[in-house]
């Protein structure tokens, strides 16, 4: 084997070469690709479950609990599910060509702006297996080449599955080296991957914030990064009460392991006395520890007290920090000082607050009664996500094949020259 | 004075609270102060002359030359110049707000993907006078706060400026801070802005290579950088040959120095025996020197021999690289290889060779029968320009109104949940 610099070099000039091969395939190529690649998951699917248990025989090793061994799992339900989903994305828009405006300017020029592929994709990413071939698809749909790089706790699976990608770019004759998976977990490679701007246009790491907090500083090209999710729900004076239970138990529990479950529950003084005790008896019903600051502590029963500490925390967990405030202002200057951008939810009948706290909160999705669980590519009906950015640059929320997207402008003349 | 490091954390402060309250403010207010600032401008014509003359007094020193001397100077009719410029961007359409995409989800949530500031730019430039005026003119028409720091050859021209875009902002109940100048041109008070990321949303340099090169290595936050502008005109075979000469003619010709002249003639070989004479006359009569390959110095009178750096160099002077190509194929390899993705075209009267150009050659404007000058924010109908950008991630080509926004996704539920 060539050393670690350039060996990863080579992945990134075959992936750039790729790339510049996928600009003029067109979608039904693409398609073609995707409805091969669920053909052969299928049929595959015992050679890939024998390769997923050398990962599943290795999980003690690795430390992985019940939970995380739980995800690695490749079962025939699953691996349908995975085909299942790359038909799904067959059946989304194709996003490369579209015109996103048009004007015929006063010398005749026609102006086209034009949606593009960024080029190289280079995706990190720690957990199941099913994701390599749902960022291998979103990746190729939207003209992008992408280099894979998974976990060593998947390695076997991923390699199964990459095999089967690779197979399909063969039978459909799209370029071998649009999808690539890094042959070796070594985390030196991440860092030579990222000194290659020239190559790959975008790196999107996904996994915990050390691995992000790591790339970002890294970097030497763009990164589309999804930190923290510290979302808020704040119920208003013209709140309905019972909407608002429902709402902050369904943000906190329906999934409290996600970045857009709630982490702070805000109430106007005005409505604490009556909203507390119901909220609290919804909220323990589901097994929520509540932590509360000294006023809201006195409607409630069982609360430890939230430190300023509790409020910058994503609890990932079933702890929800609690707050009175006096006014909806004072409510969203909490939010936009603790919240991570994410997600933020009011409940409230009266409009004025509404349209206040929707422009003035500065946070990717700002919702108006309804849970913080929705800010998610599939119920916005963006069809698969790559991830929920946090940035505020480029990709906002939840991305899909747009996000994967650059664009042009492409002018049509006949002669024009400036004078 | 407070130290350097806190001195510019006091402006990321106040910048970052003066953008809060901004994205509160309608178009009216916004359109209200960009024409007091006119109104004041105009009327404190003579005042910003005085202070203009100071720095036309140390020109010298800094060692301007003429021409750099003439673009400092502001006389009454450039200052009726920069007044106009703002009653133009008055004129465009209110950016903040604007939807951009709508769906009502089949659980009856409506989901709006609304534009939005991006909060705050930290703007640093090195050039002419009126770009103070003009860039945070566009800054507070996208709802953001703006950080100018502008070069020392324009110090008081920039302070007498940024005096009476503050004394508009007071008149107009704009948030004083929504537009600093920096009041010191020490190169390492850039250093500290460029670590503020918490604060500043985006650095937009512009100026020369070393300028754009330190910033994007050293920011924490996005860049949205303006490198090389190496571009290329292509003559196809089925060029119209007139045509060809008129827009080589106009693309090296018309302004030298700047990013969207040409570079580089491309010729396919079926036609190098008549275009080249002919364009030869036509550029050497506008004083241009031609540096072609071998094959192509056949055709031409006068050429010096091209070398590899040629391909690779900005001229910015009436200096033009040839070379034939025997293909289309050949001739996109050549662009995709040696242009800075900033705007290419092809002349050809053949419609499958323009959709193979326009689709294969990844440049911010890919242009067919048109001069390369008309990659420009004015000429596509975009208004103003804050910059014209390089980079394929949020902003491609050139940067006005939209590209100094984000998005947030705003929902609107009567009480959903997750199930």
């Amino acid at each position: 084997m060539v050393n670690l610099i350039e060996h990863v070099q080579q992945y990134a000039n075959r992936a750039k070469a790729a790339s510049r091969e996928l600009v003029l395939v067109n979608g039904e190529q693409k398609n073609a690709w995707l409805r091969k690649s669920a053909e052969l998951i299928l049929s595959n699917s015992k050679a890939i479950q024998t390769e997923n248990q050398k990962d599943l025989d290795k999980a003690d090793d690795y430390g992985l609990n019940a939970a995380a061994i739980d995800r690695l799992k490749l079962t025939d339900d699953r691996l349908e599910g995975i085909a299942n989903a790359l038909e799904q994305i067959i059946m989304l828009p194709e996003p490369v060509g579209e015109v996103i405006e048009s004007s015929v300017r006063p010398n005749g020029l026609l102006v086209t702006k034009v949606q593009v592929p960024l080029g190289v994709v280079f995706f990190i990413y720690e957990s199941r297996p099913n994701v390599t071939v749902d960022a291998a698809a979103l990746c190729i749909k939207s003209g992008n080449a992408v280099i894979l790089r998974g976990g060593k706790e998947a390695f076997h699976s991923n390699q199964a599955l990459h095999s089967i990608l690779k197979q399909a770019l063969k039978e459909t004759g799209l370029p071998e080296y649009a999808v690539q998976l890094v042959d070796t977990t070594d985390r030196e490679a991440v860092g030579h991957f990222l000194k290659l701007n020239e190559q790959i246009d975008v790196t999107i790491p996904r996994g915990g914030k050390s691995l992000i907090e790591r790339v970002a500083s890294e970097a030497t090209m763009p990164v589309i990064k999804h930190f923290d999710g510290i979302c808020h729900v704040y119920v208003d004076q013209a709140a309905d009460l019972k909407m608002a239970a429902d709402i902050i138990v369904n943000s906190k529990c329906h999934r409290p392991g996600v970045c857009n479950a709630a982490e702070t529950l805000l109430v106007h003084s005005a409505v604490a006395e009556e909203f507390l005790p119901l909220a609290e008896q919804a909220l323990t019903g589901q097994g929520v520890t509540l932590k509360a600051c000294e006023r809201s502590s006195k409607y409630l029963k069982n609360s430890d007290p939230a430190t300023e500490e509790d409020y910058r925390t994503e609890y990932l967990d079933l702890i929800l920090s609690v707050k009175i405030v006096d006014s909806i202002e004072e409510a969203v200057n909490h939010i936009n000082e603790y919240s991570s951008q994410h997600t933020d939810t009011i409940v409230t009948g009266n409009l004025k607050a509404s349209e206040y706290f929707l422009n003035a909160v500065d946070s990717s999705a700002v919702i108006v009664n309804a849970s913080t669980r929705f800010n998610d590519g599939g119920e916005f009906g963006l069809g698969a996500e790559i991830g929920i950015s946090t940035d505020k640059f480029h990709a906002r929320g939840p991305c899909g094949l747009k996000e994967l997207t650059s664009y042009k402008y492409v002018v049509h003349g006949n002669g024009q020259i400036r004078s």
